[in-house]
């Protein structure tokens, strides 16, 4: 409902506003006792930091540790509870896939099996994305309709991953994982959670048993694992909700298919982060929202890289003076959760932010770190908050009430 | 819908976790410009809040003064504004009285009345037990049946405080109360609040009148004060919820009742402080889940006994490191509501918490106080939230989404 009356609120104006998202950027103290923020040497953040305000945003809740999907939701102003949105809807989205409504999209790993059928490689040798489409087409090809109603599309999204979509038929996604998420066990059977999923069960069992004929030869691939089920579901865009033309700049399929999916513009794939802020700068006039997202903290953490991902940040900190010339009206700069070096994973600690504008009403936070945040006005936030404050401090948001 | 979505993220795991709650904690400052907690001398408790993480809890929501009820509620994570629960269900659960589906469950105070029907003492000179459990089996025995279809149960708690239960015939909680809370008026009559609910009146009407004409010639128990009243109702327990054996160690009635209500176990009835953490270190390999209660703060909160709950507080915090001993994964130390000697009640001001776990990284709070608790980075934080909190430090929530 919040949502709904912000989008209400929401105005045009000629300001603009850029949210410079850092994957996974809160962390844990080493053994020094500095997180990786703390311990990155970053004049530049700090500097905005002292002029801005600054807090702690909890993605989803207290405790909860949250996936890229819900996380981005909450970060752009989307309700993380009611968007906890499946992962094959997000990999439809980042391959730009011609999505229809009740399309069910499911995520696959293409997976190794040993001869007695047990999982052997949950990612079949992490197999080249040439090679997945390979097998997409085998499978595309080989395998006979299950139904006559009833389409199915293979896709290639990257490496061992792929989509597979069902469409037509009012295909359900109560249907139960097939991955086992562990070697050394058989593939599970898909199964109907749900009285109206029973169709949908079989015809994935029937897919699947195809499936494991038609690549029983294979040196590699040898069954799609299935989890992630979603059905397509469209969201009120960026444009719609905030009257902003938005422009996300992120490398990886999720982060551009959240964007999509949002209704965001997609700058070309960029891999370095210089060529990332340089596609903000040479778009900076055509759009009032940019979304840079910089994947490298969230990969240094989830590596256990504490140093690595101290260097990311610094990196980012060198360039942050190529966004400040820009003069943005309001300039963010925080992470969608936390990937602590020390955690190898996603964790809950809330994420630090910085929100920088004209008439923020400065705090007394001098430095961007985790506890320095803590004394900040932004407090400790739901980060589905953050997105009004940026609105409000960039001119966007009318009055509520008389 | 957050409780049961944390319910679907929660995992068991091999770790534990205590919640030291010290009841009615939180306290407002004497002349000397300290709280009972800030007063009082408690180098464990300190160390122990270097080492975490410390903030505040708001019980039920800001300015608002909890009962014992909805404030444990809020403690185990439970909605506090949803399980705002009759004191009939809590003593009923106390005493492990076997309720069954639709029994409506009354607490009642024995009354001393004048010649005049007037209320002259509302705990009948706090009687004792004994005499309380033959008041009751009098009732019990000579109150003729109120109907075919209702039957009666009259069980003595402690002290002057009784349990009414009315079986079958579709009674109905929305009911008046009989208690005036006050003496020198009459009782009330317990009346209809909805349409529903007539007949049970009419039967409550009768109950108390036959209940008066027995006892008009005992020396100080002369009519039952009804209120609290709760229509029996079954709660997800612990183990549904959070997958985890919980054990409650606790001496008073209603804080066993309402670990009852939640599936905890009980620890054997305890009287000294010393006595409940042995209970606790006794038990410490069988459960995963330790709610240790500790009354004394709030009873000398309510006494207006400033330097006695200052007592109680030290007494805790040299015992400390038996809990610490057993490096418990997550240790709590926090209470269910302020009780201020100053205000001799419980109170809305937040109470002061302390989450000490591995990963939990610590802010820049180091003494256990009020004061120094708002700067830490719990924050102030709704009651309800913690657990989730204790449950992602004890690796016992998997992650939201993808």
């Amino acid at each position: 409902m919040r949502g709904e009356i912000i989008a209400t609120l929401a105005k045009p104006a000629t300001s603009k506003i850029i949210f410079l998202v850092m994957d996974g950027l809160g962390g844990l103290p080493n053994l020094e006792g500095k997180t990786e923020l703390e311990a990155a040497h970053t004049p530049n953040l700090d500097a905005l930091a002292a002029a801005g305000i600054c807090g702690l945003l909890d993605p989803i809740d207290s405790g909860i540790t949250p996936g890229s999907g819900p996380a981005h939701f909450a970060l752009f102003g989307y309700d993380p509870w009611e968007n906890n949105i499946g992962r094959g809807l997000l990999e439809a989205a980042g391959i730009d896939f011609p999505m229809r409504e009740g399309d069910l999209l499911i995520r696959v790993n293409f997976a190794s099996l040993t001869e007695e059928g047990t999982i052997s490689d949950r990612r079949a040798g992490r197999i080249k994305t040439e090679e997945n489409a390979r097998i997409c087409r085998k499978l595309q090809g080989g395998i006979r309709s299950m139904s006559d109603d009833v389409r199915f599309f293979c896709e290639p999204v990257k490496d061992h991953r792929a989509l597979l979509v069902l469409r037509g038929g009012e295909m359900s996604e109560k249907i139960s994982e097939s991955d086992p998420q562990q070697t050394g066990v058989k593939p599970l059977a898909p199964l109907a959670l749900a009285p109206e999923a029973e169709r949908t069960a079989l015809l994935l069992q029937d897919f699947l048993e195809q499936a494991q004929r038609l690549l029983k030869d294979e040196e590699r691939v040898h069954i799609p694992l299935l989890r992630g089920y979603a059905r397509h579901r469209r969201y009120p865009s960026m444009q719609e909700r905030y009257q902003m033309r938005s422009l996300a700049i992120a490398s990886y399929p999720m982060y551009r298919g959240i964007a999509r999916l949002l209704g965001m513009s997609l700058a070309s794939a960029t891999v370095t982060i210089e060529e990332e802020f340089a596609a903000l700068i040479a778009a900076y006039e055509d759009y009032d929202f940019f979304f840079l997202h910089i994947k490298g903290t969230d990969s240094k953490g989830e590596d256990g890289d504490f140093a690595g991902k101290v260097a990311v940040i610094e990196q980012v900190d060198s360039l942050l003076p190529q966004l400040t010339a820009l003069a943005p009206t309001v300039l963010v700069v925080t992470g969608d959760h936390s990937t602590p070096a020390e955690w190898r994973a996603h964790s809950w600690h809330p994420v630090p932010v910085l929100l920088y504008a004209k008439h923020c009403r400065p705090d007394l936070v001098r430095e961007f770190g985790e506890r320095a945040c803590l004394q900040g006005a932004v407090g400790i936030m739901p980060m589905q908050k953050l997105m009004a404050l940026a609105l409000a401090n960039a001119g966007r948001l009318a009055k509520f009430g008389a």
